[in-house]
């Protein structure tokens, strides 16, 4: 069974449980999917390249845990809005693949419309 | 096999075709996380719940390609940190479950550190 | 004297007593300036229209102390770049006069590019 | 008379002309003062310390418009709350003085819950 829906369906579970649907729609649980975000991003503030390289090592255990937390939201807000979410990753990175073609793309991280 | 396997796999393949791991340090890729968050967000900017609703169901495709935006840094930024997601989240969602036990947390949207 | 130009040498001076210009580069001042934007939205995750408005109030203080935070960093991210703070805002404002011309933009939170 | 005070009245002033005050309850701006301030860190992302420097002389301009409308937000928040914003700062500055000592502080970039 696809981990995906395994876990989605534990994430509506544990939401129903706590009646909590009444709170999240989908502009709360974007909202919330941002500041999750941003907890991710905290880690590495002020940090120099080789600092973000060790945090990542050494603090691997909170990481894991803010990086759930982006998954949970994400996961949530694709099941209330009815995506597919493994089908629209497919989907985004075939559009991905035309934006950023190889030949032009390579060892470049200037911006599609820039190219 | 796992769909978060198969998507991981063919995130850093697509990355490494463009010879982009180079700029996909975990403080870029977690800023890029923060950003693609907020173009979801940003589809719900003034928006009253009942428009927020009404969007939700007629832009559903666009939604599908930020979600899947959010997805791809997502699973790339775990796999860089060598964290195992599902596992990640099996064990955040236990740990939610202690901070929000049902009895307390049902029909309210209170922090934990304030229940 | 302007307040702007006022605090914004108070904040220069307590990074500079601090040694902290060497991690103030653009990218972390910026990212710092998503951050504290996010602790002020924080504030309002989850409450309805009536619980927000109520929250204005009774937690108007640690709000100010939200807002400093990005005023902070806003005032300190316009200094380093040697931008004009007053006058961008002048700026910025004809121009969204003219993205948001008062007979189409009145009663309607369209983006200019849909209105 | 204060800058801060005059771009705020017209930063009122615009908005009045536009009855928006109707959408602009304390969530909604506040999510809007997220949405540009990541606009800002948006100009930085995936460039070296050395691109980012060069950036923020060359799109000086640009910069300049983007931190423009992180203020209109932040300033129309302020007044929304009736929150004093250079005295907000001020008290903010004391305390960060309080939490970031400069004997403590100098040369580090820890958090004060770590210093």
């Amino acid at each position: 069974m696809s981990d995906i829906k395994r876990l989605t369906a534990k994430i509506r579970k544990f939401r129903d449980e706590r009646d909590w649907k009444q709170f999240h729609n989908h502009k709360d649980v974007a909202l919330s999917l941002v500041l999750e975000a941003t907890e991710v991003l905290e880690h590495f503030q002020w940090k120099s390249p080789a600092e973000v390289e060790v945090h990542g090592r050494t603090e691997k255990e909170e990481l894991a845990d803010e990086l759930a937390d982006v998954a949970i939201y994400l996961l949530e807000l694709a099941d209330n809005l009815k995506i597919d979410l493994p089908k629209a990753i497919d989907r985004k990175m075939k559009k991905n693949a035309l934006k950023y073609p190889v030949e032009k793309a390579k060892g470049r991280h200037t911006k599609y419309d820039k190219l």
